[in-house]
């Protein structure tokens, strides 16, 4: 079979669309950013891509019925002409092995720079290995003019952060996009790493919301940033009763990781 | 070499043929009740199919005969015109790697396509991790239709189950057969996980023999189960002898595993 | 760069030749008797093999000069017309992927095809686990009539042993060969498995000798056994002289592995 | 995507060049090496490598620009007539798997081979597992030519040293090269394999200065050694503090690789 294979489902003609990627990593944060993007633009179906390098899996719903794993592109035409249209990348999983990764994102470039994009918002977490009670947004981008941008929404460019690069989906869209001629930005919301973070995503969106210049509803995102919030309280207090241990108890982020997302 | 060799061992023209998938995986139970249906049908040699994604290996019998690892497709041809004809496809081993899996599975989708086939059924055990003494048969299928047919047989649509869906082959051959525009339905036999498990293989086989509508004589699976039950008892009893332990002694399942088959 | 490279060294025609193969596996058993056949026939270069699936690594020689891994094929033309020609391959490694296995055996086979051969012989190591004072040569085979043939040899053909196949070049070469019409015969010769076995390779190139009729000397090889003896017995003793433990001190052969050659 | 992406920079016409290489390895002494040789002729930017065969990442600039990670190769034009240019390949990573080695290096010969290479440099560390005061600078060789003329330089070349040969790019560099018909030397400075070694680059680059008569400015390099030792002293003095062990503190270097560079 192909390596990747892309199954067009409508053919639509995009006015200088951006493409945003959003898929499974650290605190599931550029997942949960772009799937919720998609439900409030809201997109529609573009596109299925499978892959090799993907696990061999089906997903199976709640009525039986089988889907094989994954990712998506939907797409969302602007009503207004000063607003320019959007792609959504999401998905089950990035490539499981490092070639994976590079022909995966490679075949979906292609495919998106022949629908005219030539800009790239990749969304991601950024473990902080400590709880994160107010997620600052990280940014890294393909030129100085992005920087100079984004920090006027607020996107924060540290010298030391993240410090051994980007690792997977959102760093190599930026990377390969490049060699494409594809300017972007990577905005990276600050996480813990130990939880699943709609919080974070949410910090996330609410600036890429500002750049897209969308209005988005965060009220759903909030109830499930409460809900995983009631989770982490109840383990939390679980924890403190059944032991007389002072140390943390959360996994320790291993250091080697760095970022990947 | 070609990634995937398929060799044609006899030309046939089939009826409408509906492939029956059982490779090795959870319990051996698709592979059991595949290569049980294709001795009590009984189906002929119709190809080999050998790949690069298989181990390296040859085995021996006791003739000291060697023969390459393989796949195999038997068919058998309906004597009345109310049955359709059947490919059973059996083997020594899934792909060895996630790319080998997808890789074996389209090239054996795409043969069995150009050979007919419009529906596919693949068989597989479902580990429930303690013993199960009555197995039910889970189901997951690529249509809602397909469903309610199956449920008709006494096939389990459960909500939760499998929660992780299918990884494998029993998974994928629903999942890239859709793409090839075949419809399909995996049956998944409960077993313990732990041992090789006859008796799920048979229930699994006699909702199969009652979808396709043919008569299968089990005498000798059920002798089969038998034995594995008299060998499951004698470790059962002399583990109870020599330990004081209280604990279940049957290795624990390995939770991310979810299921494989 | 391609898979597999052959570089061919002298163009020859042979009569009827038949490919020895041996490389590193349990014992080394393989390799020591395909590299003394070559050197007592003695064989000439023919071709040297590389490939992306070897390690990439180059040996230095004790005059400092670097050498690419390789395989290596020597070839001999026998003087007398009643016997036929014959191919060693050697060489520093299988592949090291089990796809790796498969393309580099397939393009040999290949090759030697083209240069006239039908029958393989493949040499490898059988490991018992223990000690083996008077190594036995066990077979198996692509056909019936080459099993009764070799037992003529005093090839053994035992009902349970190799239990789990053979994994590895010594049986691809055999597996993949007769897909390529050509008939072989595996000669293993029991070796512990803990130790280089050079009395185990001599045991398995007495028979095949036998069945080339050959002439080998046999001294250097014998001259190899008495040394790995010496060494043997001197770890043996300081074994004994600083443990009191009566438990046996070599490693525990893994069972999972069967035979690997 | 192409396994390997070779992007040139500008087109240069180069005379009679020699190919220096130096990638990350054992103390990081080849690639010191080389970026520090590259930094003083100055060389200027040729060409960047890109492959699926690297990590999936992409490295970010203090300033925030993300940079997708790659080899890259420098030339430097020879301002007399007496002396040749120069190539110089530097990069990020080696390849991240036998098959990802061997195809980068493969690529990257084909390039300087149309460029006119016909001679190799590799410089890599040798790892003796113990402090190191003054480095030797070790050598192995495509001819014997060059050992004799490399010894006059000052290069060792050892009877058991590297004993297991040289895994990763500095070997292969030179036996892929060998097929292409390029001859070439691997300079290896002796090193503890605990550190980044500076001290040890230098060795490599002051016989390899005087090799290729170019004029080098070593303060740097003997800055940044100082640098190194006097941070190695700090944890020495650390542990004696904290420590009562007589025992070595450092890690043992792992036997068994011998040699990766």
């Amino acid at each position: 079979m192909e390596d990747v294979v892309i199954r067009t489902l409508e053919k639509v003609e995009l006015r200088d669309p951006i493409l945003v990627e959003g898929l499974p990593g650290v605190g599931n944060v550029g997942k949960l950013a772009a799937d919720y993007l998609r439900e409030q633009l809201p997109a529609k179906p573009l596109a299925t891509i499978y892959s090799k390098f993907f696990p061999p899996q089906v997903y199976v719903s709640e009525e039986g019925i089988i889907r094989l794993v994954s990712n998506d592109l939907h797409y969302w035409k602007s009503a207004s002409t000063g607003t320019r249209d959007i792609l959504v990348l999401g998905g089950d999983y990035q490539g499981i092995s490092p070639e994976g990764q590079y022909e995966i994102t490679q075949r979906v470039l292609d495919y998106c720079h022949d629908l005219g994009v030539r800009e790239v918002f990749t969304l991601a977490g950024f473990a902080q290995g400590r709880v994160v009670e107010e997620p600052r947004v990280l940014g890294a981008a393909t030129n100085a003019g992005q920087v100079e941008a984004m920090k006027k929404f607020g996107v924060i460019f540290s010298r030391n952060d993240p410090g051994g690069g980007l690792i997977g989906a959102s760093g190599l869209f930026l990377g390969l996009g490049r060699l494409l001629g594809m300017e972007g930005v990577c905005l990276m919301g600050e996480t813990s790493g130990y939880f699943v973070d709609p919080r974070s995503a949410e910090a996330v969106l609410k600036v890429l919301a500002k750049i897209l210049s969308v209005d988005l509803d965060f009220t759903a995102l909030e109830a499930k940033a409460h809900e995983i919030d009631r989770i982490a309280q109840k383990i939390h207090e679980a924890e403190s009763r059944s032991s007389e241990s002072p140390l943390p108890s959360g996994p320790t982020p291993r250091d080697d990781l760095g970022y990947i997302g």
